[in-house]
């Protein structure tokens, strides 16, 4: 490796400690009222969430894959568990080559319908609550340039 | 369940995804980078990070699983995982009643001393470079103030 390690400073290294600490407790801690309120998983609820935003609630398996930066593999074994579940259908559609489309079931609407309050309230009392308007604004905005720094350099 | 849905407004709804997208593009990225670059995993990396700050790389199974705040059976299965491939050690001590201890071995030592500083640059790279000195601030500040009131909450 011909890089050189630049380590960070203290200041870098809290500041950075600081964030990811905050979204693991967040992560672990979302992940389990949607698990104990409405029996989804993280996945689950990102999914159903998606389909939902879309004409019909169908997408294409790849579209969504892509959609929510997973690999298709991720997806297929994600979409095989809802399936069994009947939260969603999966349509082959062999004569156009482009693939299964994925499809919100009446069930997977009903389920996402009774855990999406449940899920804002959470959000609501998790991480707005603790937050100043300000401060709402002064964590999106440099989160927003990490992004679109990543995707330059990709 | 009787508590009201309070739908995010769209300012919250903003912010809120703006540190989701954020959370995920760089956890993905970094797991990426560490996998590729030292083929470790994410909990592969926090667990041995932990053990090289402790004296003689050593922990008891319960407090590594509390300080990482994940579940028991998870860090079982995580350390079966890193004991077969030679990078800690489980030792039993059914004496004491407290449980085995996990230990980082010589080899382990170097997979993390060769995985650290390229982690480091990486973080620089994805997460510190996009940021002003003053923003490093504006961003920890609040998630500390995130987790504490989490805190409060359990």
């Amino acid at each position: 490796m011909d890089e050189q390690p630049q380590w960070l400073t203290p200041v870098e290294q809290d500041a950075w400690r600081s964030v990811i600490r905050m979204y693991e407790r967040l992560g672990a801690r979302l992940a389990r009222c949607l698990q104990s309120e409405s029996c989804l998983s993280g996945a689950d609820y990102a999914v159903l969430v998606k389909l939902t935003g879309v004409p019909d609630g169908r997408m294409r398996h790849v579209e969504l894959a892509r959609s929510l930066e997973w690999e298709k593999s991720r997806m297929s074994h994600q979409i095989s568990r809802m399936a069994k579940r009947g939260l969603v259908v999966r349509e082959e559609c062999p004569e156009d080559g482009r693939g299964a489309f994925v499809v919100i079931t009446e069930a997977g609407r009903e389920v996402i319908a009774e855990a999406a309050p449940r899920h804002a309230n959470a959000v609501r009392r998790l991480f707005i609550d603790p937050l100043t308007p300000g401060e709402l604004g002064t964590l999106a905005c440099p989160a927003d340039r990490i992004v679109e720094h990543m995707e330059k350099q990709s």
